[in-house]
């Protein structure tokens, strides 16, 4: 997501109490953090926050950590946060580093218009590349949960080709998200987008262990 | 397809040196029908034809056999065919008897612009429906290969998730096909959609044995 640049990004972070400074530390051990042994639900890329922030609201007993790897967005994220929210946290990660922070704790990855990287020589770094789709299979508690939504026909096409390939069984798929569904909750990305009637596209891969 | 009814249906049929009366007879010996052992790719629902004309001109070394339950679309199909085409036969059959027809045989299915049965009690009816894709089973001879194209974004969509639980990789996703490639051999109908510029959706889907 390109942004502007925020002035004061690292006294946002410092100061807020939902930033994780350390997530390898929490390794294996996250629900220590939420206290409890709720669901524990993911968002690599969240942008400024508002689909994980709206999740943490509507579902209270799934616990949600909002990952991001740029300083400039997750102090637009941390901003945005309400602090009075116990099931929801905020950590600095780069996706390729993912297993030095989960083991076997996560039940569900959510990744919402991630970087499409359209030149063939990038698409490795793409989120559901088999190299980063293999990283995620440790971080899983049991069964593997990835929801994938994109305006992007390209990495959506590339998506259902690599995780059916990694063994996902691909359902809820919709090709135009917003003419099927109502009532969802969106990212800030997305709302421009709808708002221009191009088409949302979604998917839930699953694996069973 | 809505077509205009033909008159003398009955008669191009009969008279028809491509078409196969009681394709049931050919059951596990349709290569004694091409007197060779190329593989044996299907169209279930070939419409007029063009498609499936077009790839037995462009590859005589595999055999092709267009399925069409409708007199009035078979003649039709029929009136345009190349009678020279030796590797090219079309007959009469319900998908739903597909396996009265093919026993271990054919190693490709397509499905060009199949009928998109909207209504949700009608679901079952689609060639990508999973009580079809179990019957297709015992048709092919070996790995199972299933191309799919088609305008309508919910029949994909749905044919993603029937495929990918059957058990089926999906590979060579496309969401918009005359967009990322070129020379593609088309359906008529596929002719028509493409001059208005919109979207045909395709995918292969590959079972190993």
């Amino acid at each position: 997501m390109r942004t502007r640049n925020l002035k004061n990004k690292e006294e946002i972070i410092k100061n807020s109490n939902k930033f994780i400074d350390n997530p390898k530390d929490y390794k294996g051990r996250w629900k220590e953090l939420f206290e409890n042994d709720n669901p524990i639900y993911i968002e690599i890329g969240m942008g400024k926050g508002k689909f994980i922030r709206e999740m943490a609201k509507k579902y209270p007993n799934i616990n949600f950590i909002g990952i991001e790897k740029f300083d400039n967005i997750l102090a637009k994220a941390l901003k945005r946060m309400d602090e009075n929210l116990d099931n929801l946290y905020i950590t600095r990660l780069d996706a390729k580093d993912i297993e030095e922070v989960f083991k076997e704790e996560i039940e569900r990855i959510y990744l919402n218009f991630s970087d499409p990287w359209p030149k063939v020589r990038h698409h490795k770094r793409r989120l559901t590349s088999k190299n980063l789709l293999k990283k995620y299979d440790s971080c899983f508690k049991g069964e593997k949960i990835i929801n994938l939504r994109t305006d992007n026909s390209d990495l959506f096409a590339y998506s259902i080709e690599t995780l059916s390939k990694e063994g996902y069984i691909l359902t809820d798929v919709s090709l135009d998200l917003h003419k099927t569904k109502e009532n969802i909750i969106t990212t800030e990305y997305e709302d421009k987008f709808v708002s221009q009637n191009k088409p949302i596209y979604e998917l839930k891969a699953i694996q069973k262990k």
